[in-house]
Parts: C-alpha cells; structure tokens; sequence
C-alpha cells in the first residue's frame, strides 16, 4: 500500500519520487519553506498529492509558529500559504487545499480559540483532507472500476496513481484497481511520459508492486497500439478540470485524447472533486506551466540535445471537453455536458 | 555540408550518429561484416542512408573479395547482400540497394568482364547510387520548397536530414532547405523522438549547422503546439511507402498526421522514390522492425524504468494514406490518389 506523504511528529515525510524506481528514500520536511521546495522540485507530484502535501505544509508552518498573538500567526499563514501558492500553477488542488486551510484558520479564530488550540485544528484539518483524500479515490476507484470491461487492456498516460494522491488506490490508476477489485482481468498500458518520467519511473514501479500487468512503451507508440486494436480504454488523473470539462493534464494527454477519439476508445478522466475549478470557465484560462528545459535536453548528467538549442517546455496541456467521454469523481460519473453534470456533483 | 556517409580507399567512412551531438567521430569500416554492423548498431540510419551505405557494403564485399573466378564472385556477393539485407527489416531502400547491385553485376556478368572489372564496376555503381540519392534530394528540396510558405514554423519527427540520407539536403529537412533556399523564413519544430532522439541529437544538431532556427520539443508536445496555432506544416521522411500512399515512418509518425488532420495543418512526405515499394499494396504488408527495449529503459547506464518491466519498442508506424496531403519525391508532388500519381511517377 503506497502513501506517498505522512505527517510525522518530526515534519511532512515525503517519498522522494525523483529517485524512483531505482530508490525508495524517504525525506523528513522539517519546515513550510522544505514542504515547498520540495513540491516544486517534485519529490511529490501529481494534484492530489500536491494538495495533501500543501495542507500539510500549512500546518508544518503553524506548528512551528513561535508566538502566542493570533494577528501574528494569521500574518505568518498568510506568507506560509504565500509561499506555498507559488510552487506550482497549474494543479488546483493546491489552491483548493490552501483556500481550506485558510477557511479553518478563520472559523476556529472566529470561535476564539488560542494559537495551540488553532495549531492543533490545522494539524487535525490537514490529516482531514489527506484521510477524505484517500476516501474519494475508493469511491472514484468503485465507481470508475465499473466502467472498465472485463479482460481489456487500458492505456494510461504520466502517473495518477497512489503516488500523485494522498495514497492507496490513485486517481487513474484507481479506477484500474477498482477494476481488478471487482474481479476483472484488467492489463495497462503505461506511456513512458517525458521529460519526467512519470509512466517509466512511476506508474510501471506501481503497478509492479500490485502484480498488475504493465506493458512501458514510448509516448510516440500510443497510435500505433491503438491502430491495433490493443487499447480498450484510455484513463487519466487531472491537474485541474475547468467548469465546462475542459482537463488540463500531463502533456501529451491531449494527443492520446484526439487518438482515442480517432480510434472510437472512450477516454476517462479520474479526479476528485477538488480538482475541479468552477472559477475556471474552459480551459482556456488554465496557466499551463513551462519548466526548466534541462528536464528535456540532459538525463542526469548526460546531454541529449546539442548545446545551444531552444526548447521549449510546457508541463500540461488542455484536452478540450469534445474529446471526453466522462469525468469519474467520488461523487460518481459525469457525463456531457459536463457543466450541468459536474455543477450538480458540487450541489449534493 | 553533412554527408554522413563516404567511399574511401581505406573503406566505407561512416559518421557515427550514435554520439552526436556531444562528439563527431568517423568510423573506417573495412569489410562488409562492419557495414553491416553498422546499419544494424545504427551508426548510420535513415532509409536513403542506409540504402548508400548498403551499396558501399556491397561494394566492399567485392573489392575484398580474393580470387578471379566469376561464379565464386557471385556466391559471395549473394553471401554479402544475404549478411546486409538482414539487418533492418522496414526501410526498403536497403533492398532497393541490393537490387540495384545484383542487376548490375548480372549485367557485367553477361557482358563478360573480369572480377577486377566487376569490382570496379560495383564500386563505382555504389558511388553513382549515392550520387542519385544527393541529386533527388536537391529536387525533392526543390519542389517540396515551393510548397512551404514564407513565415512559416514546419515541424518534423525523427531526422529525415543529411544525415539519413547520403547527404548534403536531406528528405525532410531536404524541404526546409529547399524554402530556406528559395528565400524563405522558415522555423522548425523538432520533436525528440523517443526512445532513439534522433530529434533532439540529430535533426537539432544538422540545423543548428545551418542557422536554420529550431525548437525542440518532447514527442508528447507536438497536439499542443498545433492547438496554439504554432504549426504551419509537418515534413517527415519515411522508411517504406506502400503503393496506395500509407507511409512507414519512425514511430509516431502516425500520432503527429493524425492530430495534423484535426488541426487542418498539411501533413507532407518527403522521400525519393527508392523509398516507394510498388510490391507492397498497402501498409498493412510493411514489416514493422521491433528493437532492443533496453533503448527505452535505459539512457546510457541510467536505468529510467523498473526492473523486469514488460516493454513495447516498435520502431515504426503505418500512416494510413487518408492523412497525407502529399507525398514530394526528385520526380515533382505526388496527390491523391496515390495508387495513380507513384505509379506514374515512376512510368516516367
């Protein structure tokens, strides 16, 4: 059972997910300011996990608050949720978790509670959300696991796994091991997922650990594996879903979007609610991240591209709703149009 | 000016492409065994390359052949041509090439020449076939030119250059030199192309020689551009064109015509018609080359994946013909249909 995030007595434990799967290392963040850094350097990644681990940063930084005036550990929060806003923009879970942390730190001064008891409620909020994190993804993965065809072989794309979440079941891969759990012969399909890795390094090291069948190819064979007929289902994590469907996710998810479409494969995306942005109309107001190209031209220390050259380096990409064919929450499935259908999810 | 592939007295001078872009080393190769070698290691690749280079092979094994008997001569060269044409099993201009040389020798065979003189007769076809070669490439370059439009960003896959070719234009980049030539602006987008990165350590390396502005991108990025409206144009090479029009070209080939289509951005083909096997009706009959899966789990020493992880490594796709707007040959722009526009090609 993989959780890739703790809370410790000693700081955040993180599995640090750059040495994977040669090594399985665990680090103790002591402060907000390591919580963050190691957010944006991706010791953990993936929305989900982000949000987990974002909380528990936030309360890291109250815990370690020095003081007993509640005006100066509302200043101090607001930097530590600062700080921790600006590590990474594309995933909103981040966000979600430092809005609901913000929300808990005003309700209990609102209750005038002291600077220990207001400590000890952010500790208790933060494992809340990692505990109803790992709740949604049983649910995504029950209700997921359904739509996923006996003896079919499932095609995912980057990591959306127990990795990329609070832990156990994953978002993606959830939903194929709620299939397995419910008794199907289920096999993947992991893209490789440059520059990180993600599917080589992440989701095959995963799967292997459940005796789930992976197969690794490049993200260049996805056509080819599907003009096949060897892909049944496409599924997805998400970093954040605009009001209308649109799903901003790992690059290169749009073009196995347009492929599965092209090849009449149905394509999920798998996330909780918390990813999903209803302040963000469509996609098109999704900030999609550009990050260091040395992620693109080096492996380690070795160079793959000539000295010199330009690259860019977009982290996501936006699969617009068309390609969709449900978005699988712990609240169930939505289907088209997705604005009514994923709107009615945040009602009940 | 590249040309990644020579005649020497000493033998067959081959540029190994496996170090570019960190170092440029010639090998001398001196017998057929080591041109073999050399096709099969991937010192050199590209279809028209390695059908010059199988010719040179061919050549060498002749002029390395000892004694004056005809008959013994022609063993060996069935010999020779048998060790080269097992060496990679899609780009058909390796068998093109074996052809060509065993036409030749029947020919001087029939005319009554001596070995010496059948020798020097094979070398200097070999040399004559890397002449052709260059001089289709410069009209390939020449009318596929004419069809880029100035101010334009073409992308391309894989390396279709000089160095995939007998040198100096190149198929693909053959285009792109042609426009530049013609006094046009024109960048390119290179996506890496996974696992061997022929993008990133050849096609960005060849251009980079030439101040032709480049950007290099990961195989996962090339739907994203063109959604934002950065791709005017895709050029590919190709390793085998089946008579109706589909293409094999390196893998992923498929999965750029196909998100070229939804985008309405033309998708060209650039290869002469040493590429364009008449004898395969369709692509379904194009034998797809699967290679060493240690070039997707490892970089160099660097293991990128789980141990024991089941891998895929398919080195070429099929591009049915429907997603090709035309396909550039030394003999003009073949259109659809294709069946009739090659045929004529090559009835002229």
């Amino acid at each position: 059972m993989i959780i890739p995030v703790k809370w410790s007595d000693e700081g955040v434990l993180m599995l640090d997910q750059r040495l994977l799967p040669t090594e399985e290392k665990w680090l103790t963040l002591r402060s907000f300011t390591e919580v963050a850094d190691g957010i944006r350097d991706m010791v953990v990644r993936g929305a989900p996990a982000i949000g987990v681990s974002a909380a528990y940063g936030i309360a890291l930084g109250a815990k370690n608050f020095v003081g007993t005036n509640i005006a100066d550990l509302e200043d101090e929060l607001d930097y530590v949720c600062e700080v921790i806003g600006k590590t990474r923009p594309t995933a909103v879970n981040l966000f979600w978790a430092i809005e609901r942390m913000k929300r808990t730190f005003q309700k209990a001064k609102l209750e005038g509670k002291s600077v220990s008891e207001i400590k000890q409620i952010l500790i208790e909020d933060a494992k809340a959300i990692h505990e109803e994190d790992i709740e949604s993804q049983r649910l995504i993965a029950k209700f997921g696991g359904e739509l996923i065809e006996n003896d079919s072989t499932v095609l995912t794309h980057c990591n959306a796994g127990a990795l990329a979440t609070g832990g156990v079941w994953g978002t993606a891969l959830g939903v194929i091991r709620g299939a397995v759990d419910q008794g199907k012969t289920v096999s993947v399909i992991a893209d490789e997922t440059r520059p990180y890795l993600q599917g080589a390094r992440l989701t095959a090291w995963e799967l292997l650990q459940d005796d789930i069948p992976v197969t690794l190819i490049t993200d260049s064979m996805s056509g080819h594996m599907m003009q096949k007929g060897k892909v049944h289902a496409v599924v997805v994590g998400s970093d954040r879903i605009a009001a209308n469907g649109d799903v901003a996710n790992k690059i290169g998810t749009y073009m196995v979007a347009v492929l599965a479409k092209q090849h009449k494969v149905p394509f999920y995306v798998a996330a909780p609610l918390s990813t999903v942005d209803l302040n963000c109309p469509t996609g098109e107001e999704i900030p999609i991240e550009e990050r260091n190209i040395r992620e693109i031209t080096h492996v380690q220390h070795i160079q793959l591209a000539p000295e010199g050259v330009s690259v860019n380096n977009y982290a996501f990409d936006v699969t617009p709703n068309e390609f969709v064919t449900a978005i699988i929450t712990e609240k169930g499935v939505a289907r088209k149009p997705f604005t009514e259908s994923l709107r009615k999810m945040f009602e009940e």
